[in-house]
């Protein structure tokens, strides 16, 4: 088993400036790629805590992987560190991190400094995992029979050098690794609890080799998440389980490969070669970034009518005045004429519309904060209904945006 | 200078499945009551782990501070661990933590098992630090001149539980406290090579006891901290370097007091009594859902029109269809003829306008992925600018929106 220790570096974190997202993204990907990870730290920009963090390391650990401190200011000092460490006498300046350094300040319309460009130099104990997305490469240290690995702690420069890493690490240590497979199971409008009643006896019934967990968030509902290791069954087995967990969850289970609900509803309205408009209120533009968000969504997203004020769902959705005035803008009422109006002013095949109270204020007794009714406009009929969410405003907004796509999946379903 | 060391617990951590904020909390609270973190370490469920941690962390510091283990399941070791580790011969039940965990059981409408009521069960080596939100208590630990603090991982839980845990220390270490000032001066609009350029000067001549650091990030630009212990001369040495970098950099400088773009732009907006509305394409209902993410965003905002389509723009924004025929979608005129048919159709006194090319397809060789035409439609003026930024698509579209509501504040400036 070969094991390894993550380590995130940065005065940032220890301050409780940034949370730290690149440490979880890496364990899920080491451990994907059949590394354990034993131990997650944060250290700060200081050359005394990045030495001893390697030298405790490097006795437990065969492999670690460092992000942060890769900058090009005075305070970034993973770089001379890890120098220092390896007993790297010069540094050479990679020619092809150089060529990504001068396209991207070209790209940007910036001018190149010196400082831009010695971002390319890196220790001679070290080779160089190329980053495309920004000017600090990674590193690659193989040092006294182990591999220390830097990457910069920007998340999307690090997520874009992940895969040469995760292919790096296979070379390297190819048989001595022992991959996990983990499967999530989407499922969407079933409270946390409720759904652990639903699936009790499948839970219970399931493979000792096999590991359930319940992962809720707003955005994406209950995901479950299966994981074995490959060599104790694999795929098959996760794939008989999926089987049985969809007999008894059904339409609730909205994917079983990792596509977000936009993605799926997406990939719904291209199969049945339609569209979709939205008439937004309460969701304030959440739902359109959500779809808008994948690759290609032109081709069924044809866009959308922002009502925050009352005026515009008369005016540019045809919500009659009187409607307006009878049941107020949180209505059944309200959400269908504004789904019907988007779909007709659009021409689109679908629209979904939001009208709602995400808080702090503008609550009331019969209509608390939290409450959101939801429309649908499809080829043949409208529906609507109502939820009373409990978050604060941001999460409210996530949570009407979801629920909104996953009724709007149901619909073309 | 007292020292902490942050422990967050669980094997959920070590495999990615959930990103650790706890830490980051944590570590905020405990700098500004005076408590230096050296680091912040992830364990997982295993005695060993925790008692290692527990070894090494005493050496170096004053006070550990650890989450997560205190549930009432079999796989929840922390209490036992730290029982073991500092030679407790028994329990106590906590009559106010029990008399809590009745109340919550009620509450929930849940029967009141006994392994319910063994949750206020502690070991005698430690005080009860009182858990209303939830049933598993914190426990402070003063164990051979250095202190232990445990505490639930469910984050409200230990957020609820904090304060007391503030107080303990502040009574415990009192004088030995140096409590740290942070101030951030955020930027926009200045990559972070130019930026320390503009300003090496004035970093140069930074008094001794200020640390200065720099953090971009694409959605809020590049933030300068500055840092000082309050004993060293505090606030006062901190504002008189801000007027300075304000002078150096103008309007650059969009907030010194932690406000996000989208609620300075609103603060703005609400000064000069004025509205604005918004015509997306690219950027797909980001700028709108950055405004309506503000609580009392309705005050200013009025709403958008999200065309993605061509023939929205046409029908929606008034754009002719022959300047979209000779121009194309991404260009000044196009931008500029959104911003002001939003603007109209609104009613607003301000309007912001995007089109351009979020990736990863269709980028051409005159407007490459990454090319963005922002429009702006003052009362008396319109605007446009293009920027070309090299990000993936989800990092172009933050980049787009942020430089979008960037150009408005300056127009209202």
């Amino acid at each position: 088993m070969i094991k390894s220790l993550i380590c995130t570096i940065g005065d940032e974190l220890l301050i409780g400036q940034i949370t730290d997202t690149n440490a979880a993204f890496m364990a899920r990907e080491l451990n994907k790629t059949g590394v354990l990870v034993t131990q997650i730290r944060s250290v700060g920009d200081s050359r005394e805590a990045i030495w001893e963090l390697l030298d405790a390391a490097l006795k437990e650990a065969d492999l670690v992987v460092l992000t942060g401190g890769l900058g090009p200011t005075r305070d970034d000092i993973t770089k001379n560190t890890l120098a220092l460490y390896t007993g790297s006498r010069r540094f050479y300046r990679s020619e092809v991190q150089e060529a990504h350094i001068r396209a991207i300040c070209e790209k940007r319309g910036n001018h190149l400094f010196e400082i831009n460009r010695a971002q390319a130099d890196v220790p001679e104990t070290c080779t160089v995992l190329e980053n495309r997305l920004g000017t600090a490469p990674g590193m690659w240290f193989d040092y006294k029979g182990k591999i220390i690995i830097s990457l910069p702690g920007v998340p999307y420069e690090m997520e874009g050098i992940f895969p040469i890493v995760t292919q790096a690490i296979q070379r390297h240590f190819s048989a001595s690794l022992c991959p996990v497979i983990h499967r999530n199971i989407a499922t969407f409008g079933i409270p946390e609890s409720v759904l652990a009643q639903q699936i009790a006896d499948w839970e219970e019934a399931l493979p000792p080799q096999l590991h359930l967990a319940y992962l809720p968030n707003p955005l994406s509902g209950v995901k479950l998440r299966l994981s074995i290791y490959e060599s104790q069954g694999g795929e098959s087995i996760i794939e008989q389980e999926i089987t049985l967990l969809k007999s008894i969850l059904g339409n609730a289970v909205y994917s079983t490969s990792d596509q977000s609900l936009a993605e799926v509803v997406g990939a719904l309205l291209i199969q049945k070669e339609a569209t979709v408009a939205t008439a937004e209120s309460c969701t304030g533009g959440k739902i359109a970034a959500m779809l808008t968000a994948q690759a290609g969504a032109s081709a069924y997203y044809l866009g959308s009518v922002l009502a925050y004020h009352n005026r515009i769902k008369e005016e540019l959705l045809e919500v009659p005045a009187d409607l307006l005035h009878q049941y107020g803008a949180v209505s059944r009422e309200c959400v269908e004429a504004m789904a019907q109006g988007a779909k007709k002013r659009f021409g689109a095949d679908y629209a979904v519309a939001t009208s709602g109270i995400a808080g702090p204020s503008g609550g009331t007794i019969e209509k608390p904060t939290g409450t959101v009714w939801i429309g649908v406009a499809a080829p043949q009929k409208c529906t609507a209904q109502k939820f009373i969410f409990s978050g604060n405003r941001l999460i409210n907004i996530d949570r009407f945006a979801a629920t909104a796509l996953h009724m709007l999946r149901l619909e073309i379903l």
